[in-house]
């Protein structure tokens, strides 16, 4: 992990017995300010379109990926990062939109999922998602043993660094189809920890991630499958539970999901037919 | 808990030697868009401030709450309430200000603690807070026996009835200076669970908190301080970590702050003198 991760501060310990007082590591949080700048008619417009508490580090990712996962740019051809472009602390990145690409700013008001017209529910949030996500279309016919499935919350406690010393941290890990890690991201926001992965995995080339295995240190909420859906991914995997919606959603785009994830057993809410057991 | 809260749904679980299909409960996860709905001279104009993910039930506790702790209004007296007024699943409450009330647009926009002219860090989301921040600025000289932060949680797992069946929900619960239970909120979302919490009590009218105890099932970050901080609550407790910024946060409003509350354990991060050792 970067620099800037944790910070180390005394705190008073207190059991039944006794209290001391020791230093204790904790996850660093701080602001990001993510600006849009657009040049169009030779005018340069500015407009900042999210101010998110995240944890120092991989910002640029963290940008890309947030840009990606909203629907806000379809490639990251079309954005240009001027990072520490100012501000304190470096807690704002401006992204600038090449010439030529149009951005829908409607969609930067608010979450793309709203739709003011018919209002909002579980239902149109699905489909407001199909309209603008076209890497899930692809079928994924691949199939994992359940093994590979159980193996995958050790290799993440093997690569996280920083979620071990202070509990403070959600992650992000993404394996290979042979339960490789590839990719490991860490934030006390998991929506931010994902959009780090996948800001990473779309700078390096690698989207789409139809044959990926995302895990999820905590809990699968209906905007975790909704980000991992817009990058192609087909097998989610998590430590925690589910919501409701976050199965409706893994069901409506194929998608395999796998929730409480430990001590070498998983519940299978969608997709079962990619497990093989 | 309210209906809606939970559905219940075949899932495969799978353990090292076996696979079963079983009935499963999962947490319920829908949006909620709450609108604002100005009449100002003789004209009526509605606004969408916020889609939140959330937990169906409670939901003008949690409107009111969100306004509240997010400083768009500064008393339940500035607003009314219009449930169901429109949507599928009444997943819309339309909230109208009432006559003469002023409210800020600019705040409506983004978080309050974003400032667009010196950028943002964490200093100045403090600062922030601290002008829109008034029911913090009561001391509260009360002491706390450690004994008592330690009986927290059991009585939170003996108030909770859905977190033990669903593993998904985030709980906030208010106890009174002696320990009692007085309120407890769940959601998928953690600031929803505060929000709902303190719309609650501010609907019935024990607002500032002074005196009480608030408990987080989770871990702390820097909204959930701020929220309290806007309840005028000076002792959080919770069973997870707090991060670096809510540590500062807490320390700069002279709140008690404690976390990994658990396991007859805890940790003081700011504010010790108020916990009789």
């Amino acid at each position: 992990m970067p620099s800037g991760s944790t910070i180390q501060l005394p705190v008073t310990k207190v059991n039944a017995a006794i209290s001391t007082i020791a230093d204790d590591v904790l996850a660093s949080e701080e602001p990001l300010e993510i600006r849009l700048e657009h040049n169009a008619d030779g005018l340069v417009a500015q407009k900042t379109i999210s101010v998110t508490m995240r944890t120092p580090g991989n910002d640029l990712e963290l940008a890309t990926g947030f840009l990606f996962t909203e629907g806000i740019i379809a490639s990251k051809d079309e954005i240009e990062m001027k990072p520490g472009s100012g501000g304190a602390n470096n807690n704002i990145i401006t992204v600038s939109i090449k010439a030529g690409i149009d951005i829908d700013i409607k969609k930067l008001e608010r979450h793309f999922y709203t739709t003011s017209s018919c209002g909002v529910c579980g239902k149109t949030s699905i489909e407001a998602i199909k309209t603008v996500c076209k890497l899930s279309e692809t079928a994924n016919d691949a199939q994992y043993p359940a093994a590979l499935i159980r193996s995958l919350p050790e290799k993440l406690r093997y690569g996280q660094d920083i979620f071990e010393r202070t509990g403070g941290l959600h992650a992000s890990a993404l394996f290979d189809g042979t339960g490789k890690l590839i990719l490991l991201r860490e934030d006390v926001g998991r929506h931010n920890a994902l959009d780090k992965l996948i800001g990473a995995a779309l700078l390096a080339g690698m989207l789409p991630l139809h044959e990926h295995i995302l895990l999820l240190s905590g809990r699968i909420s209906f905007e975790l499958v909704q980000k991992a859906a817009m990058a192609g991914i087909k097998m989610i995997t998590a430590i925690g539970a589910p919501s409701s919606l976050a199965v409706e959603t893994a069901a409506a785009f194929d998608m395999t999901l796998i929730g409480f994830l430990r001590d070498q057993r998983f519940n299978i809410y969608s997709g079962a037919q990619r497990i093989v057991i």
